[in-house]
């Protein structure tokens, strides 16, 4: 029997998928360009068979999923998880696709006063994060289209909230009047992207301070190379101001990609003087290991 | 020698104009699909006269143009006119494109720490405001693509700001992840919308209230026809809250289309237990008759 685990991470726009062994260490990893949105009703068998069939063949080999494949609009619907949610509470909720075969992680839903938030997939990078690093005490933010801010306390997922920063800054860069001025595939500008999460602390609030970025370059204070960093600044410092848990908070981790994880060690730096430590992909295949092996 | 005026407010995708008399009674008004992303460069003068050439025949009749047709990318470019303002200076600073027959008004514009803020066609409908109200300290709200807050002090405009609140409502309607969702065609519902006003007021910002449009309909506890409404409160939520003006002013005035008006007078009501008076277009031909007659 094989202890050999295939996971996989299954969003809406994209598919990655690890073969790791039982100790953990990733021994292949693919992508694919099969997000959910690609794949009809009734085909999410026949897509995993053709893209994970080869990994699965060797007999005991199991495979867990996380992402966007548990929603309503996935291969099965995995009802989400109240928080507070340890990995205990999310294995007890795992749910087999073919009994010790194919199983598929439940994401988390928490509410407040009355409005729910969720998450799916980011909690199995939380978890990931945790094995990796040994923090079971601290702030998980994991930049994204819609962002993830999670407070962890003794290993559990206590509470969280989502941000739609990303999908803010693509939204105004590509279809507000800011597109007109600004330069959307620029590299980021550090001192422009700082001035920009300055401004965010003037209180003013995002729908007045994303406006400068339309008179900065109306009156040419600033060039269009860096306009899509100040906005970014802007949006992220925002995002910051909203965090009344930061300064409580002793440890911070960073999860994502590298591009964006920079921008918030920055803004995290000069808003509130922190330290984070920073996680990429590895996360997300460390949590499915850790839900996984005592699964 | 007439001493009519033919007022015209020329903005970015529509073009309205009225004859009116000594006595500031308009006579006759029109509308027409020709904003300035319609006219070609140099072809303002012929659009001009086509469209108001038959109101311009009587000998000493004079035009006064407000709006967009003063920027870069209209008929002439009238430079902005600094803060603070009131009747006198931005007499001032009219610029005559046809000598004491067809001039032009400029817009205004501030600095906040650096960041410039301009306005091009609400300060004459303030002015107008003014004149119609008698109201001459006040804060002054302008609903739109994107609002304007000015306060005005001794019948002056001393400060303003702008919020990007319409645009960022179409956006967020109609190309984000709440469009698949909500109808944004759905009349208001007073409700949902004081619900989205209220919910700004957790502090926890834009970037995460917005996403409670996402998860209310997820959860299935709001109908899509109640959405639209909710983020439209959420989005006018933010931006009083932004306001540490209200609180000092003593009147308020809010000037727009009546569907406009009609929710920021019930949030203003609903955060500050304000009372706003409120004006349509006749503010604009109000304020284009008090520029032309002193000057």
């Amino acid at each position: 029997m094989s202890s050999r685990l295939v996971a996989v991470d299954w969003g809406t726009s994209s598919l990655r998928g690890a073969l790791i062994d039982a100790d953990g260490r990733v021994l292949e990893e693919h992508s694919h360009a099969r997000g959910i949105l690609t794949v009809e009703r009734g085909a999410f068998g026949d897509v995993f068979q053709a893209l994970f069939g080869e990994w699965m063949r060797e007999p005991g080999t199991r495979c867990l999923i996380a992402g966007m494949a548990g929603s309503k609009q996935g291969w099965v619907e995995a009802p989400y998880c109240p928080c507070p949610a340890g990995l205990a509470e999310v294995r007890a909720r795992v749910l087999e696709i073919e009994p010790d075969r194919i199983a598929i992680v439940p994401g988390l839903a928490i509410e407040h006063d009355g409005v729910p938030d969720v998450m799916r997939g980011e909690e199995v990078q939380i978890f990931g994060a945790m094995a990796l690093t040994g923090v079971r005490d601290g702030l998980f933010v994991l930049p994204g289209t819609h962002n993830k801010w999670a407070r962890v306390e003794e290993g559990r997922v206590t509470g969280f909230r989502t941000f739609m920063t990303g999908e803010f800054y693509a939204l105004l860069s590509q279809h507000s009047i800011l597109a007109r001025t600004l330069d959307a595939t620029a590299p980021l500008d550090e001192a422009a992207f700082l001035q920009g999460v300055q401004r965010a602390g003037n209180g003013e609030g995002l729908l007045h301070n994303a406006f400068g970025a339309r008179t900065l370059a109306l009156f040419e204070r600033m060039p269009a190379s860096a306009l899509s960093s100040y906005l970014s600044g802007v949006l992220i410092g925002e995002e910051l101001r909203a965090q009344s848990l930061v300064a409580k908070t002793r440890q911070l981790v960073l999860i994502g990609a590298p591009a964006l994880t920079r921008r918030y060690a920055l803004a995290l730096k000069k808003v509130h003087g922190s330290e984070a430590r920073t996680l990429g992909s590895e996360a997300t295949w460390a949590g499915l290991h850790a839900l996984s092996s005592t699964h």
